[in-house]
């Protein structure tokens, strides 16, 4: 498999997709005349397919790769045969995933990037490449079928990862609380990735690039802080040989 | 019915319940004998039923309150023919929610409350007591079986609501436009209820208590500032009469 999993779409006060544009051009570099497939199903702040689609393809356009929105075809097997690449873009994690699994776009996906097709995510959409949507920090805005994401690394990722405030007066759980809690229930490794980094994962290794580290948080041990570059992998947080 | 409905169960700096404790003292004042049942299916930090209990208990006993854990009964059947009121303690919403359906005792909670037995939330217990656990802040950290919840009030609450920050960089979603976006698929208002406020739920009527606003949104409405006492209800937020 061949991923780009970032964190954030937009880094404040930067364009939409511009903070990591040379990883995301050079992901999509043979794409050999065939768009990325674009995936709005996760629509911010209840965006239409084709407004958002237009958003990201203006920026893919920038970088000269095509791009298409994945509604804009007749069916999900002609936009995947059509496919040199799928971004699933931010927005809200249940309702992108309940329509990955309602419109037939999740096995079609998930079959196309196991085959090597290259991915890219973005906040919700890289949560789609763990094993659950159990560390979204979204909404529960629509009930999906299933919680049971892509699978496609060995832990859940927890985007805009965010540091405990020490002098917060609010009561709401830290981002590390809720995680704890989470690991009550479940036994993947979750890597908290901070805004403006981003995951590569390619020949069964996955790396942290950008100017962060990343906080990782395993059951019953200590988190720690992982620097940039490949993830120290051990029994919990292990991707297959391909 | 009868209930009482708290933003957290504890304000910054204060014991466990004490910023409301003239409320619930009095809303359990006549339980003749019987023991409050507290629910502690949300395990805050995956506590233990028998800690939470504990902690909700001693609190109880400072102002003479008989309390009992429901875990601690035979069956759920027993706990509710002994029950004087039910308080439903805060933690993990979806935990919560799925331990609710899986125990058989949302059923028999919600029959008896719809009965008249008093009932207090605080947090994620106040999440049941709407329409559907679709505005909560936690993490889905578990799969509940339906996102339904009592719907003994006619809309949805935000607990620890916050207003959005006007200087932050972080791009994590605002409150406001989380439930922005839940409103893209629910027609229920959602009232945004800050900590130190809680709702009183009696004859028919809502009101806000404590010293601040509730931010109230509407699905296609601006939303507005609802000042303490009874709360403006209109086509969407009406209580049925009793």
């Amino acid at each position: 498999m061949n991923l780009l999993l970032a964190s954030t779409s937009t880094v404040h006060g930067q364009p939409y997709l511009s903070y990591f544009k040379e990883a995301w051009s050079a992901h999509f570099a043979n794409t050999q005349g065939k768009p990325v497939i674009f995936v709005p199903y996760a629509r911010p702040g209840g965006m239409s397919f084709d407004d958002y689609s237009a958003i990201a393809t203006k920026a893919f356009a920038e970088h000269g790769i095509a791009m298409r929105g994945i509604h804009s075809y007749p069916s999900i097997d002609a936009a995947m045969a059509d496919a040199g690449g799928v971004f699933i873009g931010g927005g809200n994690t249940f309702l992108l995933l309940k329509t990955l699994y309602d419109s037939g776009a999740f096995a079609a996906i998930d079959a196309a990037v196991r085959s090597g097709l290259p991915y890219m995510g973005s906040s919700a959409g890289s949560n789609m490449a763990g094993m659950t949507l159990g560390t979204t920090n979204d909404m529960p805005i629509i009930y999906p079928p299933s919680f049971d994401t892509f699978s496609w690394i060995p832990c859940n990722l927890n985007p805009h990862y965010l540091d405990p405030e020490d002098h917060s007066t609010h009561m709401g759980e830290s981002r590390a609380t809720r995680i704890a809690e989470f690991h009550q229930h479940n036994n993947q490794a979750v890597i908290g990735l901070r805004e403006g980094s981003w995951l590569k994962v390619e020949a069964g290794e996955i790396s942290l690039l950008g100017p962060h580290s990343a906080r990782v948080f395993h059951s019953g041990k200590a988190a720690y802080e992982q620097a940039p570059g490949p993830l120290q992998l051990n029994d919990r947080l292990t991707l297959p040989r391909e």
